[in-house]
């Protein structure tokens, strides 16, 4: 298998993307990597500033991620929610002890004046991440979900109220007027980028949020690159999260097919599980390459990466 | 031993005025106790609002606090100091992640407009403490140590120097506007009260921060209950933290005598270590009582407040 060579600019969500992320990161040449990641999901909580999505790309490519939960960090312990709930303090949202301290020093420096953008950089520095980890944006967006019981902040959709309320559709407070991180619009600039690859997460809260941010999209179709994104629909769910939930209330069916179609005229390729749908592969007007990308363990991330790669590969070379 | 009975009012810093105010909240009858607690140590760490005092002695009435350290929560963990170190946090000031509950809900509280005060209430409420517990005052105070390499922030010369610079003296910033908490001065004011007590707390950083507090000590000479203070200082030194160290540095003997002049003419009665100092009864301007003042379990924290009270009890009846 030949692997793509060359910088790579992944987007991601949170766990899902994270892992596909961390692949690239274990398969491309230390530095190759930059992943733009979902903010709208950030949120106030108790006074700190949490970034979801970039934790879960942090705790992925430092290997501190928390495969037993699939989400938060390795080896966690609790007793700060415990003392919290004596304290009378809000607590559907767990925050675990070691979790805490990227929420405390993050909120600390944002208040000090640092960026997003500057404090995801160090982080990933010290937390030994070769890879670029970019904040879709530095400004705030937040994603709004539309329910019939009124609109809901996007944790209080997902978390405390664990997806229940059926969506109507979705809004990105803040995004028209927000710009992109810095040297994000460069990355996917760059006339040596070898792939921009759409990690499995979900299309309509992970990816669309980055692709609302003017001049990401446009910067994307401009790219010398193919952009190829990773269905996260396997046997008509997605395998983690609410999208296919999402997909039906929204009177799609919950397939790749309608994921790759959601994305519209942006996908040069598309990468669905080998054993997806009936569709044949001319059922999709780009090419499509069909492998396992379920991912389970460190090996299926490196083996999923680098297949996206190589078809990344063919994609320039056909 | 007769314990006086009614209302009582304690003046507290830390860990040693602490114990003795849960050894009186035993033996008082049941919200009989008003603890008036140093909030001059407070300070923002990390963008948290922390106050050491107050919650030495919320864990101490809670019996909650940590024999082991002397300081903090029992039963302590210590994942998010361990995380905020790999994240390039400030570690110098430690965080059990227990005691980090206290510090993010009293601070989300105080941002979203709650008092001080009305936080320690709600909290020791929830923590099962029959005792009112009054942070001197709602407006902030700062302890200030004037050393000879400069000013320092109390925690910075108590925790980060770890006491070592030679202190020149001591100043309360925001004390002489500063208003004392609400049903403070009615609490001093009380004509039922049976006695005031100063703890065995640091004179100089624990208890005269309070009596700074424009009204305090004109209510406690006002008051018709005797006021009381243990003394701090046993052989010389002090039992816990730089007190002694603070009076060589001033000038002053390290003994219990020098800390009863040193406040002055407000002490109606004094209690001192039995084997302290060779200075005769007649030596104190003021009835002395010579006890066991050292606690090292529940049973001594009980037995010194019960002599405590009986002494307060006989100078009333005297």
């Amino acid at each position: 298998m030949t692997a793509a060579t060359g910088p790579v600019v992944a987007l991601s969500g949170g766990v899902g993307g994270a892992k596909l992320a961390r692949g690239l990161d274990r398969v491309l040449a230390p530095g190759d990597l930059t992943v733009i990641v979902n903010t709208a999901d950030d949120f106030d909580h108790l006074g700190l500033h949490v970034s979801p999505d970039l934790d879960s790309v942090l705790y992925a490519l430092a290997d501190l991620d928390n495969a037993a939960t699939g989400w938060g960090r390795r080896d966690e312990t609790w007793t700060f929610m415990d003392a919290l709930a004596g304290l009378g303090g809000e607590t559907w949202f767990r925050l675990g002890d070691g979790d805490l301290a990227i929420h405390v020093e993050r909120s600390h420096r944002l208040r000090g004046g640092d960026r997003l953008s500057a404090i995801s950089d160090d982080f990933r520095t010290r937390l030994g991440i070769a890879a670029r980890i970019l904040p879709m944006s530095d400004d705030p967006v937040r994603t709004i979900v539309e329910t019939a019981g009124g609109d809901l902040d996007f944790q209080h959709y997902f978390v405390r109220d664990r997806c229940e309320p059926a969506v109507l559709g979705f809004r990105f407070d803040g995004a028209t007027a927000a710009r992109p991180a810095p040297g994000l619009l460069d990355a996917l600039a760059d006339p040596a980028l070898a792939a921009i690859i759409i990690c499995p997460s979900n299309p309509f809260v992970s990816v669309d949020p980055i692709l609302a941010i003017p001049g990401i999209r446009d910067a994307m179709v401009a790219a010398s690159a193919p952009v190829i994104a990773v269905s996260p629909i396997v046997g008509g769910r997605a395998l983690r999260g609410p999208a296919a939930k999402m997909m039906a209330e929204l009177g799609l069916p919950a397939t790749a097919q309608a994921v790759a179609r959601h994305y519209g005229g942006l996908l040069s390729g598309y990468v669905i599980e080998a054993t997806e749908g009936s569709e044949a592969p001319e059922d999709y007007e780009i090419p499509v390459r069909r492998t396992e990308t379920v991912m389970t363990d460190i090996a299926s991330r490196e083996r999923l990466a680098r297949d996206v790669l190589a078809f990344a590969g063919r994609l320039v070379a056909g």
